[in-house]
């Protein structure tokens, strides 16, 4: 549906998954006999979800207690545990940071490059302990670092950026060939974020396994306000789940939609699949679990740009442990714990058996009214992308 | 209308009841010349109302007053009244914990087990002061205690969950046969909640005298942040009368569409009917009563559930006597008192002399501005389906 | 524009003023060539403005000065001045009620009979002043009171409820009949409220000079909480505008639209001309002027009904003079004062000469922001229709 | 798309700046290669940016230091710096006033008349710097001042007040006949305020270099309640881009379309662009600089009218230095900071080099979440037109 803006410029509606409620059918089904299974390349995760590659909410450690809860965390290889020997000292000072100072004193910890040596024991560490290994660079740094990677013994890759397209133009430098690039590397590997078919689509076509969708897709994410760019998060995934159709008709293969960002609820994550996503990368969430690094802080990885921070440290707050905030039990009734339990209960409800089944429910458009809670909740989202 | 949420996903809009109004036609009419009578089967009440089957709002007592006002109570047959010989101290005790541990103490709480002999006995409580009795089951348990509910004389059973359907898909367990079940009982019997057309349309097909529609339907109902599913009310209501006049078409029968939740105020249940339901089911109303056995809190069927709660127990304060509520006079101008009056008020206003006429009604899509005390109001709803 | 709310019912969009912004023309033009004349029947008029009959608003000393800043004001003559001697004791004792206490007060102070002497006393008072005489009936008692107030020289009748119709429909009493008594009254009549097509086409019918437009115009206004029914204000006064020109064009004769409610600022004012009112009857801004017998509170008319209250006393502060308020200067910069100062500036900004090209301006659907202070002015509103 | 607010009254619906967003593209490019160079007339300036008329913003020191950071800034030359030989008392007493009295006692300090030596005196200093100077003045007045403007060296004129149109009808005053005085005048002009296609046409025919759009494009901007016109900026820039297409093709010329106020953040400027405008005029953001002259607070050229003040004297603080704040570096994450960086990197994430490319970068609808947080920035905007 394309609106007139003025005379000379027009843009499609976007919607964002508060706009969206998942619609009942005529069937239920016995939340038992759900399937959340998610196969990704050769990976079998028993529930459909990333943990973000941002260091509030991925240690070495968590990584491995999610892996043991059947999802797949993400190392931030660019971040403190591969800038710093110990980061523990640091995560102490980020989290005792006056609110007024945080930014500028986090682009300054940030400066501490990044050892190689410590990328190869980090992910040696975690594959040690017989889980999924996956850590995150960015375009830029990727040919760089991505040997001290694999010599830990990386099963995953992802390459992450605000926005990454499949072509980069620089007359600088010589832009990193993600076709190329794909096709050498001996590895599956996930890429993103984007937010449009275009960008979706061409992606695919690099060879990813997998895509990140998501570009600004929370309400308090600044990089609406920063750089105006952002699509909300139900049309981003609706869209990029029509360029997986047409990428699956001129090649045959299948590329993994994950929504990465926004999302806070157990309806949250319903609804992502909902209107078409394969699995979703959760941020503040895992951030907000007792075991995170992050001490009840939560930051993205655009916090720290030196020049122009997008993104707040946050209070998340410690809301239980890892495993009461995926698969419960909750004993608050908000939706930000037993986030699966919530979708299963979602698929239940609407009588879907697996994810592919549930991608074709029905939904609706029906804006949320905005309770003052909600309004408090959502300023606390952190914009990763 | 069918929005496009993304390229490879669409849906209806779908509207709630503050986003309606009802438009004045060119008639008015005396207020004492309106009829309110609902006839649901061989029943006959002077207000279109059922009380929900909540716990804070319902026991034998205030069923009986409700019954005398000329409604039609509920009682819940899997709640505090058939768990606890003497429920008293429970509702004390609930009433006095504070919020952060509330949703975790009425876990416990609730894991007394169900008495059917306590059941039969509440029944014959309410059928001994001569009103209509009514009690609600679950799905999942409606077999178990549909006897010892029959046994104390029960007029009228609710079969009620989130949502019912009337296909149950289970691997593990025999589901119930909801057309089966209702043949054979010799009872009419209301089964809910639905929020969809092929939803109401395969209840009405059970033999279901009314069925109840509302799933997430306030805007402070967890169910949709939990789980992300939730049609608004008036499209839900809608939708259901679009399936009650096909049902009428292809069998002859009408069943009743009740609207369950999300009304608060005498212009709120106008415009239920307004926009095709032929009776409201309340809860929080009922709670603020001063009879109401919650001690000014309120709660939902699912705000107990052990591993995955949704919704809240709330404070909604005492507003006044059942009767005041109801039929008042109000001595308070919030629309929250004399709930019938206002509905009078309304056909009077508009012109419609009963029930069938305003259902008829020009409404208008009108979203209310939200101002900041209906903020509040509405944080005091409570989510039960 | 017809929206599906549901498979079995649909209703129009509707907006409001707040939806609305007037545009700029191609032309600018000095605003004091700008023409503000209103020509009612055979009054004048320089300002196209009637100060609603609420006693907190028009008093008798009030009539005389709004009568001389050029307007014209109706004072209630079912109201304080007719039912007590003197009632400045009964408004001070409304000012000093606390705000729990008030509805209930009221109802009880509003008891006290309505006097005929004193009605034609009041209206003699105003009369012998050199104003055009205004006052106000309810369809119940017009025919009981109209002589007393032909007695004391009323120039101008109003004939007002929440909703008036042409054709009221009662089995006890022998309603009004509007064509009748309009026909037979020698005296000009305005007769409201209503706010759709077809029942201001059928007031227009009835030989009224004027109809008065707006039902729970205002955001804050209870009649949409208690009744469910209201029209926003733009949508109602372009209908009845619709309205106008269908009975012109029947019957040659021209009736004036004026907008009743929900106008707070010279800009709403501006916008109600701009849709196509020929006047608008204003409340609160008149009850918070420092002369107005409300004491800086202000109630309507359905404040104090016996057993159904809508509508609030609210506090509305003292802004200014009512010549400050009406016609400036402001020294503050929030649009509530010189409110026809701000319709001089928007025409002349706009372009337009006077009221019936203003009529035809430009306007856009541009629903503003709701800021935090909007929200509050809002909550300030009083329901009287 | 026209839509129906009443039967006897259409608008087309208008969107702003918050209910768009920027879409990523499949391209990405290099921050350094983004080309922000803005030609106007026979000027180069290294930011597509102005600095607004507004006494706290623009002073010759801040418009000699907005010269050297690239942009140009805007004298307002019947303001303070015209009217007071030493401007620095008023500027401190005017910082110091409480906030009830701000207006009143500004209404008065902008009694002091204009004097016509002090404008040549002005122009002249900021001549010396080697800086491009403008300045301002209302057509009310142009004609009268413009000399002592050109005796001082003025590069470029600014014709502004809050709607300024081609065709000012008067019967007491010769307009200002601005085709005639354009095209006598040898000095590009700038002229504004505009909001529609046809007003931004006829101000091109004038034979302007560059227009300014934007009526009461703000929130919080008092034109919209005071006056009831505004049309909301993104329709207002898209309107007027159409306009220059036309006028292009009807004259061969190109009008530069200058958005004019709501622009706070990187982000809202990057909308405005992609939406159609050449440059931006900042307020708020200059007038929250360290060096601006208003002391951290910010008012408009309507604030001090003597009957109908419009906008409001806010308190904006003081961000940064006018270089972090245009250029950064930013050590907050709001956006605030570092405005054309924040340009910049919308830009580089969407891969369009050029302000003319990025013009045509896909946007879409998508109204922001009103967050709490928003709510409060936003109020603190300033009306200036």
């Amino acid at each position: 549906m394309e609106i007139e803006i003025g005379m000379a410029k027009s843009g499609r509606r976007a919607w964002g998954l508060d706009d969206i409620a998942i619609v009942p059918s005529r069937r239920t089904r016995d939340p038992e006999d759900i399937d959340l299974t998610w196969q990704l390349d050769a990976f079998t995760f028993e529930i459909p979800m990333m943990a973000s590659a941002m260091d509030s909410a991925v240690s070495p450690a968590t990584a491995k207690e999610i892996g043991r809860l059947g999802g797949l965390a993400v190392l931030n290889l660019e971040g403190l545990w591969t800038r710093y020997e110990d980061p523990t000292p640091v995560y102490e000072e980020i989290a005792s940071l006056p609110k007024e100072k945080a930014t500028r004193r986090m682009q300054e910890l940030y400066l501490q490059p990044v050892d190689p040596e410590l990328i190869t024991r980090r992910v040696a560490e975690m594959k040690e302990a017989g889980i999924v290994t996956a850590g995150s660079l960015t375009p830029q740094h990727v040919e760089r670092y991505v040997d001290a990677a694999k010599a830990g013994g990386l099963d995953v890759l992802v390459i992450q950026g605000t926005v990454v397209t499949a072509e980069h133009v620089s007359t600088r430098v010589e832009p990193l060939d993600l076709y190329r690039f794909i096709r050498e590397i001996e590895m599956p590997v996930i890429v993103g974020g984007c937010a449009s078919y275009a960008g979706a689509l061409h992606l695919m076509r690099t060879g990813a396994v997998g895509i990140l969708v998501g570009v600004g897709p929370g309400a308090a994410c600044t990089t609406r306000g920063v750089l105006g760019i952002g699509v909300p998060q139900a049309t981003a995934i609706a869209d990029a789940a029509g360029a997986r159709i047409r990428y699956l008709e001129e090649s045959g293969r299948y590329v993994h939609v994950i929504a990465d960002g926004g999302m806070r609820t157990g309806g949250d994550i319903a609804k992502a699949i909902a209107v078409g996503a394969d699995a979703v990368m959760l941020g503040s969430p895992i951030a907000a679990a007792e075991e995170a690094p992050g001490r009840g802080f939560h930051w993205g990885m655009a916090t720290f740009h030196p020049e122009l921070p997008r993104g707040s440290r946050v209070e998340v707050g410690r809301l239980g442990t890892l495993r009461e905030i995926l698969l419960g039990p909750a004993h608050e009734n908000d939706g930000r714990r037993n986030l699966f339990g919530g979708l299963r209960g979602a698929m239940a409800a609407t009588g879907h058996a697996n994810l592919k089944e549930f991608q074709k429910a029905e939904v609706m458009v029906a804006p949320a009214l905005q309770t003052e809670g909600k309004q408090l909740q959502r300023s606390q989202q952190v914009g990763m992308g």
